[in-house]
């Protein structure tokens, strides 16, 4: 080889190596830190070791992408779940909105109450009169007429306590999670206790989440041609609830996959750990957001009429799930 | 700019011109025929120009990926169903096999006859003696054991007529279609009438269609511990009928989007061809596979224990949907 053809090499694999730095740049530094709003503590640290493990080809606890599933519950794990379920803030300001249709309800149980704000008597008409709310509320109308109804309201209703849209009450480092996740070539999927179709207008937008991977309890609904136009229509009947052991049902009805990783943050989602992590397969994480901080956020955990943590806050220890300490591993709550 | 610059120039364009070519080449040729198996008649012709539409940006009618979900129909749309659904052929198939456990069967029906192998008395115990069928030979195990039989039974069953595994009576052109439609960036979803936990174990390697995007008909499942191990345990009792006007239903509550093609067979797709169709979108595609080869597979279409096709052929011309002559639109039925 020739002095010049020497050079010449020299000089291209410079240029080529510049240029493949130049390549590998972004995705080096994204992979610095991923996730920006967790602490460095045992949760991150948990996360990180897990998709290392699990995406790591030829490792023994590689997981091939199309089995990647991770599962979310969403009050309480992805966005807040107090003073009350949003869903219900919304049934609650939907009862005000309808009452003039409804004169009865100024004396009528649990409406009277709803009207009110008497939360107390509201609770004790338990979840009978709690479903009587939901089925007046969330019904009667076709499907796209509901989500006209959702959107509409999500786009004025304020949170009582931080007086932010609840879109924007979502946990900074669980959107970061779920990125982090997809970016790995994980599915990302909502198992919510909530109506799947109070969820699914704006999951996308906020979560990076899209209508077909999120799951929740749902009403049935009819199929009706109505001048020519197909419609579905929802009938004030329960279809599904999605919760506690109802969520590996869910899971299994609309995935077909066992999930490889579930987070969630109250008794509603045992059984979802369970089912994900207790397979016997190697690489499996379960975690769940323990509400620790009154400044930031709330705290609360056995006694809470919303979101009680109290049978997976033992279990977590056995089964060898992650609890996350909000106020200890997240440096930031929500965006600013 | 100088003779040599501008000759320089030219030199360089000429070569960005090869390379252009041969890095579009094998796209180029693969886009010369995605369809095969289908000769140039009109049915391959509404698919390629839909997708064009459909995929242009910058068109009137162009659709963003994440919206770009087709749905297909399973028995007699994508694999066969004649002499019987081959669902209902594993049935009893079952029965025989579990007949030792129960010998009262031999004395009643419709037991008996599927024993026997009397279609004509089973025909004759309806949708009830069906049901009784199914539901004792679907349920009282795991999911994880049903799929396990669901998978033995097929690697050793053969089709009547084709004398071949049923998964190789899938028809080819239908096959290249869910390549093409997601090579094109389309969902393929899979709502079949038949049982979800039957198509799903095969779905993938056969169609390329994850469990995720496969919707069915479905029994009711439970969580159980079973001595520290979670299982779902199939219980006796429907949970929701994937036909006909439960089509729209299923493919709402699993996909929550509503589809821009939807692909047929029987009056059992007709809810799900008006759902996907008659929304008033500019580009919508419904077609209907019509069996019109005695020689190469079946000819039937009003008269028809299964797979019955009347009602939605005469709604055809008036809805726009492509109506698939087996005989004339394809050029091979199954893969050789």
């Amino acid at each position: 080889m020739s002095a010049f053809s020497e050079l010449r090499r020299s000089a291209l694999n410079a240029v080529l190596s510049v240029v493949v730095a130049l390549l590998l740049a972004p995705s080096a530094h994204a992979q610095n830190d991923p996730l920006p709003s967790w602490n460095d503590t045992a949760p991150k640290a948990a996360i990180l070791s897990f998709v290392e493990k699990v995406t790591k080809q030829g490792s023994p606890e590689f997981v091939p992408e199309p089995e990647r599933i991770a599962v979310f519950d969403n009050d309480g794990t992805l966005w807040v779940e107090q003073p009350m379920y949003t869903q219900l803030a919304f049934a609650l300001d939907r009862v005000k909105t309808l009452a003039p249709q409804h004169p009865e309800w100024k004396d009528v149980q649990p409406f009277k109450a709803a009207l009110e704000g008497d939360i107390k008597t509201l609770a004790a008409s338990g979840e009978k009169g709690l479903l009587e709310i939901i089925l007046v509320t969330h019904t009667g109308m076709t499907t796209s007429e509901f989500e006209k109804v959702v959107t509409d309201w999500l786009s004025t209703a304020r949170d009582p306590k931080f007086k932010r849209p609840y879109t924007e009450l979502v946990y900074q480092p669980m959107v970061e999670l779920l990125s982090y996740l997809r970016a790995n070539g994980f599915k990302t999927i909502i198992v919510s206790g909530g109506g799947v179709e109070f969820v699914r207008p704006w999951a996308e937008k906020v979560y990076g989440v899209p209508p077909e991977q999120v799951i929740g309890s749902s009403i049935k609904t009819q199929f009706k041609m109505q001048d020519d136009t197909p419609t579905l229509y929802r009938l004030p009947e329960i279809n599904f609830i999605d919760d506690k052991a109802g969520k590996p049902v869910g899971i299994n009805q609309e995935i077909g996959r066992r999930p490889i990783a579930a987070f969630g943050n109250s008794d509603g989602d045992l059984e979802m750990l369970q089912w994900t992590t207790m397979a016997g397969a190697p690489a499996r994480l379960g975690m769940l957001v323990h509400h620790t901080d009154t400044e930031r956020e709330y705290a609360y955990d056995r006694d809470t009429e919303f979101g009680r943590l109290d049978k997976a806050l033992d279990a977590a220890p056995i089964a060898g799930w992650t609890v996350i300490d909000m106020k200890a591993d997240w440096k930031q709550i929500f965006k600013d």
